[in-house]
């Protein structure tokens, strides 16, 4: 499964992929915020995925994985395994795409992601994070049935679904791009847009955004090999609690020379409370990370032009409402 | 004043725009909400313009405007009235093109409005909304300088500047448009963005949403004439308190056969609890009052392709988390 996958191959998957994303998704705004150009004396591209129809960018991997399966497999049924937005993303494609979606989910997901869930008509199964193997309830679900497991990020059809915000980015953008902060739980994300955007712009560099304490890709890039995280620790990013990159989703992001940037939470609600202040979005913690990680670290990326994702905005409303209040002025 | 403008003329100067203003702004993204195409039983397409850098549409007309009076007269000062967001778009849009910039604004204006003005560096005068005649302050200021006077909607060049935003809504959606919902406080976004929409989908019925007891503009279509209102009730719309239609709008808006829909601040604080819950977005209430007129008389739309306009999201943070919280379940 670690073979090491033609970058062009990829970024000409991912463009083929655009139509199939587009037909139920968003091409969604790069907003610009002049608080945070000024903090880098550059130029800083919000790509605001949380404005998708599931307020995440997880319905590109979902649509363009099931709309794939419907070509080779014709199966009406799919499972997936979610912290919740995946699960959101499968529930919504599967209702576009005309299946049925079971989505395993852990018991602590925030309400409102289970909701969608539920919203979009799919069955759901709770697990118990700490005691319980999500991909193997997952796996017993597909071997009882013809469903076909829709895997979060180490999956090449669901990279190729990430990467299409790749291409829009590189659209809306003129000129020259120098980096790009994606935020990472198991990295696929940051495998398809970085491999698109390097393949546009073969100078920029592709940044891994993590909460500490789930630094999983920041470790295993400074290593040079895959590693997983032998402990962790509470974090409002519940979205990104991966304890390992993806096998495949590794192999691209090291062959892009992806690094690795981690943030407190702390600075991830002073990111939240700068994007509801300025632009009016409501962010999940984990779709904030980028933007934390650059406002952590404004000298790393001076003078430069640099893009980060936005990746989500499905947060409880009563955690959300208590975050802007206590994180003080933000800008 | 009233002459009867040309549309042809009018859509041509739009599209000439487009350029001038996109050099400072966004092209703001079509959302769309599952929820308000079920309750229609069509396709709701809502232009959010509350992601303008800005907060509004308002810094389109500003842009033009003042582009078109470095061409014309090269003065380096100028001078508005506006009960906030008008006044942010000229601040921005001096400070793009190198101009100081002088607001007469409403003492009791939200804050947050204020707020901004200020941090784009733009001097402020106060006045009090019921004893002191803004129009009059302004034009003081003008004959005692070389400052020249940026009208909020009574203007051709505003009124083109904000037509640009129907420029983007025609290439954003594929296909027919029945009817388009625009805010309207004095008429020039509707004005706008109707002429131009109506040349591209001539049968297209453009209707301006307003807050109960400021429904001047659906009295005077009404009426076939130009009609002040007589009282007036208070409204959360702080944007939308404009009296009586302008001229040169309302001929434009007459022309166009458009009609006036008006609808109360409940149904106002319903339509941002949609927003906020599915979208993630903020809206100010000015900028909800379209989708509110929407969601309060869904029959009328039933089976179409609507687009509304979200016209901004300049709200104080506490009325917000108060709104939302007192509004109930949204859908």
């Amino acid at each position: 499964m670690t073979l090491s996958p033609d970058p062009s191959a990829l970024g000409a998957d991912i463009e083929l992929a655009v139509p199939r994303v587009h037909r139920y998704s968003s091409e969604t705004p790069l907003l610009r915020l002049s608080w945070l150009d000024r903090l880098i004396d550059g130029e800083v591209f919000l790509k605001a995925e949380c404005l998708q129809p599931t307020g995440s960018f997880k319905i590109r991997g979902a649509l363009n994985a099931m709309s794939m399966l419907t070509e080779r497999d014709a199966t009406d049924s799919v499972v997936a395994f979610s912290s919740g937005n995946h699960g959101i993303g499968v529930a919504y494609a599967a209702r576009c795409l005309g299946k049925t979606a079971t989505i395993v989910v852990p018991n602590d997901a925030p309400r409102v992601k289970i909701e969608r869930i539920q919203q979009l008509g799919a069955g759901i199964i709770f697990y118990d994070r700490q005691n319980e193997d999500r991909e193997q309830i997952a796996k017993a679900l597909v071997s009882d049935s013809t469903a076909a497991l829709i895997k979060p990020y180490d999956d090449w059809h669901t990279i190729v679904g990430q990467g299409t915000c790749g291409v829009e980015i590189a659209m809306q953008v003129a000129g020259k791009l120098d980096s790009a902060i994606v935020c990472a739980g198991g990295g696929g994300f940051a495998a398809g847009v970085g491999t698109y955007l390097r393949s546009r712009h073969p100078s920029l560099q592709v940044y891994t955004a993590e909460p500490e304490g789930w630094a999983d890709h920041q470790h295993s890039f400074a290593a040079g090999e895959r590693l997983a995280l032998t402990e962790t620790r509470p974090t409002l990013c519940d979205a990104l609690m991966a304890p390992e990159p993806g096998a495949l989703t590794f192999s691209i992001n090291a062959q892009n020379a992806t690094r690795g940037l981690s943030v407190s939470d702390q600075w991830v609600v002073t990111a939240m409370r700068l994007a509801w202040k300025h632009l009016g979005l409501r962010l999940e913690p984990s779709g904030a990370v980028g933007v934390a990680c650059l406002m952590a670290s404004p000298q790393q990326f001076r003078g430069q032009r640099v893009v980060v994702t936005l990746s989500g905005g499905n947060i409880d409303p009563p955690l959300f409402e208590s975050l802007i209040d206590s994180a003080g002025e933000a800008a």
